[in-house]
């Protein structure tokens, strides 16, 4: 390995994270960090459907992110990152529960470089055979998501890789904040917004642009009921983490809000919402029969607390159309047992 | 009712059959036909993703017209032909297993008019409910598409309503054809393309556009294995019927060709290939794995041929890609009870 290469590489990550260009302004993002990322991902990933639908009071514009070719909208943000690298750049690292994993080893392949992936060993089988099939090196520690990080960051020093972090980085955060823009783009103003919250990249980026082209809506973040860390940082005023989370939905058990996401979530998020594993599985079971998508429970999350929200709210008048309410649909990579159990779950009310 | 206008309303009909503009050439289709169908459909139809998969030796281009806001491409050829209805058509009158049933309901909510529609008793009852749910007046016949046909026509006598065919219609078949315009427009030059043939609006319309952009791609119609009405008309060289269908493809039971749509697939397609139903069920599975899409029995019969050959063929050279099929999805409005034994069912091989 060249020691000056990797040298390279590892001040243009720790550069990019104290927000040189192309990241505007120092420490947090704009709606122009987002539009570059966008100009840099454009025709690299799939420009994703929103599909329409009248539920109880409000229009659901669902933005389709499990249709990526990942299955997840990660993509979005490992492209905006990798695209940005030295081009002599050797390979990258990343750890992953699954999406981030696949879609580092996609934009790895298309840029003709390594990927190497720490995944933990309760991730989905689905998600690691198809880390392996794009031609990923996977490594397996347990569950915990600090393990993995360190597992990484060991691996950065050892190969002289780059790190790709999952969530805590500007450019990442960019990247993601494409899906909102395309949103917003296709569907017009919105009156709220619904996004899940793990690390809080996709909502960083999310919020980001929603704040800047639609000021008046409510941005609203869900987490499982019991990996609610971002919602006790929010209302603490700072990070603090909880225990490893018990919950179906695997993309959304990080312990503790990114260090970079969280002053950007503490300014734009009106509130967070919980969801249950039955929720979960009821509103994947909703998105099969109503939407003709498969979700994983991490991306049925979202729309579990909008159909919630929508079914008490109160009908609009007749023949005029309720708030536009954004849903974010985040992924759709899930093992078939999970998709039985979610057709066998009754429908919300 | 006004009878002036149900006459004007039916002769309307009736010179629209014979070829009268908006169909340019007496009788048979143009690809002119589908670019004014597309123009009169913009912006009241979704557009739907072409989800890219490599398979064997093909890459996949899936055109997921699932995604429609009825859960099918039968909206295009509803749209199509309501939308060029005299301004003052008091309503509308279909015939349907469920797919165009909804079409045509959607379509009638969306320009103000009456729809009533004749469905068979064993449609299935997602596809009734969201009929309903829609506005239009449901009546339940048997399971024959004859005798469908013929409560159709009587009500359209009794009520003074404009029938709006399920396929058998120049300007039906025009706005099914869009599905394959987007594909193309999209995707680019393909060497083969792949879509179910029920009734023969959908491939009419498709194979129109595949023909006229793509003149040396491999036209391939799929049908149900003992509903091959199609294949046998082709073989004999003129339109024979069968007995009703038993396949769990609920939007392929047509038992004949139908006259206007027959002889432009005649003239375009080169050959029917027929799928089991255990063949749809595994294609369903893939589906909900490898596209995150929910996919209908007859939405996944071009996709289990087009998987059948992809892994029979011989790969491309290393580092290079596939031919290039479009394979036409064409629905995804299933029964809970059979997306279930579509996860159980083995993934083809």
């Amino acid at each position: 390995m060249d020691k000056s290469r990797t040298r390279r590489a590892k001040r243009f990550i720790r550069d990019y994270n104290c927000a040189m260009p192309p990241v505007a302004v120092p420490g947090t993002l704009t709606l122009a960090d987002v539009r570059a990322a966008a100009a840099r991902i454009e025709g690299r990933i799939q420009r994703t459907p929103v599909l329409r639908r009248a539920v109880g009071a409000a229009e659901l514009l669902c933005k389709a992110e499990s249709l990526q070719p990942t299955g997840a909208f990660k993509l979005r943000g490992a492209f905006s990152l990798m695209t940005a690298l030295p081009l002599d750049t050797p390979g990258v690292v990343a750890h992953s529960s699954g999406n981030h994993a696949q879609a580092v080893a996609w934009a790895a392949r298309e840029l003709g470089i390594t990927a190497v992936i720490v995944m933990p060993n309760d991730a989905p089988a689905v998600k690691r055979a198809c880390t392996e099939a794009l031609g990923a090196e996977v490594i397996i520690v347990g569950p915990d998501s600090d393990e993995r990080a360190q597992r990484a960051e060991e691996l950065a020093q050892e190969r002289g890789l780059v790190p790709v972090p999952p969530f805590d980085h500007l450019l990442i955060a960019a990247g993601q904040g494409t899906a909102a823009l395309e949103l917003v783009e296709e569907a017009g103003p919105l009156q709220r917004f619904y996004a899940p919250v793990s690390g809080g990249g996709l909502m960083a980026g999310c919020a980001t642009v929603i704040a800047a082209l639609c000021p008046d809506a409510e941005i609203v973040g869900i987490e499982p009921e019991n990996g609610d860390d971002t919602r006790r940082s929010l209302a603490a005023g700072e990070r603090v983490a909880v225990p490893p989370p018990r919950t179906l939905a695997d993309g959304l058990r990080v312990r503790r809000p990114g260090a970079l996401t969280f002053p950007i979530l503490q300014k734009h998020v009106a509130r967070i919402e919980t969801v249950t594993d039955r929720e979960l599985l009821a509103a994947m079971g909703w998105a099969l029969i109503q939407l003709q998508l498969v979700l994983e429970p991490s991306g049925a999350a979202s729309l579990a607390v909008a159909l919630r929200e929508a079914e008490k709210a109160v009908n609009p008048a007749p023949g005029t159309e309720g708030p536009h309410w954004g849903v974010l649909l985040s992924g759709g990579n899930v093992d078939p047992s999970l998709l039985a159990s979610a057709i066998a779950t009754p429908a919300p009310r």
